[in-house]
């Protein structure tokens, strides 16, 4: 398991205190070699500090004085309380606790926190806010094991995922994510009807509501912060997807449509509906809707079947939210990009502005290996668009099970996606990053631009691969024009010969400049052995 | 080298033939298992035929009959003439001849192709057409050889890229260039001012006009197929770049620049344009009106800079096209998504519709060693909004010289960002390759999965990386869901249940349709020895 500071980083932690409570805010703090620094949203927990010493057996110490029995966010939000997680979040965002207190009751954002689930550092999910990203690990009935699980949990949360979804499918799965929930800073979210189904063997026929509602139970118990739920995959809409090129391909969509059919009744989920939303305001979990009918291709976006399913998503938030609990929605999957934007519309109309919770969309179904790709693509114009959190593609996808190299390249793509959200947002702290780097990056400091960056390693390996000596760190120029010319270094000289700035009637025949350009040497390459 | 044909495909030529003359149009053809099959636009040139046999030395074939001596395709094209690279380019994007033409004549598209590189197979680039891609080459003073240099060509083309630029900056790059030419099934594009700094020992002040167009000529007559040429850095722009953050980040640009200020005179690309206009007419060489005042960062787009010399450019475009020669627009950069679709509107405003051509453009900085991925997200972006041409980006950007991996990665990232972009413009046979690949997938048609997509070997090797056995590449589960377990295969379930579709009315009650699911065995899982 890696842990230790992110190169060129070191773990800081702000300190505020709420209601007589001290918190740590923690950032990464990027110490550049200007004597500058630049404190960034951090999502990797106590295995970044200088001095992480770690106990997966023992878990992450859990946060002071939290508080169970008030109900959710969503209802104190609305009795006008700024709760500690709210401050937290406040001082995390760069934001008025005020902001996140009124987006919360608003339902335009979630908090979620399982009062079961004290280990984590509170996030905020909601379109206010920075884009999140969510990274999907767990084992299946062919691959991995509990301890590669872990990793992958520490090794997502490292680069930036700002929750995990355990979605486990094999043996151990209450085991498995046992140790993911008591070892990791983030919010985890699973799919209790996976666990289901391993119940019965993998026979969804045999599916009851007893027997989910005990799963559900189960896993808030033990702490998961939010939950996917398929409630609005309808009898009706079954016949929608039939004719589909690729027809169901969400696994909760398909066993709740295949139970349905078998017993030809209408979805516990649906039915039993309020239920779960009393056993979820207990433990203040958060609704995720499942989008069991999403587009699995290109040929199925947007159609019936889809939009069918996400009113009925609409009429669930509205019953969830008046029980007090908190909801976010799900969405595609597989979506052409002059499509993408219909589908935020239309979930902010239906749902009441829900925060919108989106895997990809992929923007094409032609490059399995590189989904990674084609789906950073869809997530960025959706992020845009208003989508609260993004569920990253690894590039596996179709075709296996991620491993640790897949988790960070999704991760990566997806830190990449949301935060070309943000600056298309207009997100106020977004752009001094973007800014930061290029500065660097002009002024040749290698090291602050490796350091800036979102994979600092591999920034800087790509660039020892022609010029690893040391002095090449500071080098004004680079193995891409060679040091005989850069162009980057012509404008440092310009700069350097107009030192009050280049005049703006420059061009009416001030002969006279161009000497003093001339007086500067004309200084335009630099020597070989700089 | 790698020859032969891509894994899953064949080679196919269609004969056609146009004046008498016979022409071979390529296509890769994808064999599917079913019996089925599907041709696609190929780029590879000879080096994925079956039966290739290379000889470097003895350079690619020349197309029979080229006619030298009637003038610029855009001439011959507002004389109403359809020619043979017409012909042969309607066959090639599935249109009507009189589309190329037409789209040719209003200078919305070209045809770039040299009258003295006749081993090229005719392409066209336009927002009428398909968005093709291109990959830059080259070696620096710091890294390569010419072998490595004929490589990446052949290697970039195979994966897809429809030009080539040649950006050698280092030693031999008349020879470089010359394999380069002579091997190339697409047209290779320069930048001319790269040689011409060469010869002055990289002192741009040195540069004169007559040795700049003694340098154009021998590109001209060596082949060169399109020339970038940055005729609109004007001395009284430079004041607006210094306050920039990245200042002037075109190799070109600040070469002009640089020779601008020393000489304090108006770039002799610029008042000598006309002159050039005239060697590019004789040879039907295509201009690329370079930006070399793109933004280099976030901070700096859609800045006065960059849309001054946009303007210039189209003040450019209009003296080429009087002359008969056919121009394209390069474009930037680094944009973020919002700032994005404005360089669309003003170029197809200023120029006139000439193509455009754009570098990425980057939707953030902050992640060097991905900058393949930050600006697929914004090319992808671009081509939706119009861009007839996306000029590939590597996971090197930045940071040094791409290597075969690199090249390879880059051009799969914008094979990737140009489909997306024909299928959100509705291009006819985009989505065709989509629905293909989704079909083999929901059937469990492993091997037709792979041989569809962008890069089959990397999409069969990562699954191969848990089910390498070959009876798992027509199993009806994979390793993600593991066997027990596949939501695609319970919608297969549900289709043999209901071979005539399920009911409309299924929701109304009919319980014996749930007694006709169980008839069926309510198949929903395969056994682990499938």
């Amino acid at each position: 398991m890696t842990t230790g500071p992110i190169t060129g980083s070191t773990k800081v932690y702000r300190e505020l205190t709420h209601d007589g409570t001290a918190m740590q805010v923690p950032f990464r703090r990027v110490n550049l070699t200007n004597g500058e620094h630049l404190d960034l949203y951090d999502t990797s927990g106590p295995y970044t500090d200088d001095d992480a010493v770690i106990d997966l057996a023992a878990g992450l110490r859990p946060r002071p004085n939290v508080i169970r029995d008030h109900g959710t966010q969503l209802q104190r939000a609305r009795a006008g309380e700024i709760t500690a997680e709210m401050a937290y979040i406040a001082e995390r965002e760069g934001v008025s606790p005020e902001l996140v207190r009124d987006e919360v009751a608003r339902g335009r954002a979630v908090i979620p926190a399982n009062h079961n689930h004290p280990e984590i550092e509170p996030m905020i999910i909601g379109k206010a806010f920075g884009v999140k990203v969510n990274a999907n690990i767990g084992n299946s009935a062919v691959t991995s094991s509990i301890a590669e699980e872990v990793d992958k949990m520490v090794w997502a949360t490292r680069w930036g995922a700002d929750t995990i979804m355990d979605l486990s499918t094999g043996k151990d799965i209450h085991l498995t994510r046992e140790w993911i929930l008591r070892n990791s800073p983030v919010p985890v979210g699973t799919v209790p009807i996976y666990q289901a189904l391993e119940k019965v063997n993998g026979d969804p026929t045999k599916l009851t509501w007893e027997m989910y509602r005990d799963t559900v139970i189960e896993q808030c118990e033990q702490g998961v912060d939010y939950m996917t739920v398929h409630a609005g995959v309808l009898l009706r809409y079954i016949p929608l997807t039939v004719k589909r090129v690729t027809g169901i391909v969400s696994r909760g969509g398909s066993i709740m449509a295949a139970w349905c059919l078998a017993h030809h009744t209408e979805s516990f989920l649906y039915t039993h509906f309020e239920e779960l939303c009393e056993i979820l305001a207990r433990y203040d979990v958060t609704f995720s809707l499942g989008d069991g009918l999403r587009p699995g291709s290109i040929a199925d976006a947007n159609d019936e079947a889809q939009f069918a399913e996400l009113r009925t998503l609409g009429e669930l938030t509205k019953i969830a939210k008046s029980r007090g609990v908190q909801v976010m929605i799900e969405g595609p999957g597989h979506v052409p990009m002059h499509k993408i934007v219909e589908n935020v519309r239309l979930e902010e109309e239906w749902c009441e502005e829900a925060p919108f919770y989106t895997l990809g969309p992929l923007a094409t179904d032609i490059a399995p290996a590189y989904d990674h790709i084609t789906s950073a693509i869809g997530a960025a114009i959706i992020a845009q668009a208003g989508t609260a959190m993004l569920c990253y593609v690894t590039p596996k996808e179709h075709l296996g099970l991620p491993d640790r190299k897949d988790v960070k390249d999704g991760v990566i793509a997806y830190k990449i996606a949301a935060h070309s959200g943000d600056l298309a947002k207009g997100h106020p702290r977004a752009q001094q990053r973007d800014d930061a780097l290029s500065k660097a990056r002009f002024e040749f400091r290698w090291h602050d631009q490796f350091a800036l960056s979102l994979d600092p390693d591999t920034a800087r390996e790509f660039h020892d691969e022609t010029l690893p000596a040391e002095p090449a760190k500071s080098a004004h120029f680079c193995s891409m024009c060679g040091p005989k010319f850069c162009s980057m270094r012509i404008t440092q000289d310009i700069r350097d010969a107009y030192p009050d700035g280049v005049p703006d009637d420059i061009a009416e025949g001030m002969a006279a400049k161009s000497q003093e350009f001339a007086d500067h040497g004309n200084r335009v390459y630099l020597p070989l052995t700089t």
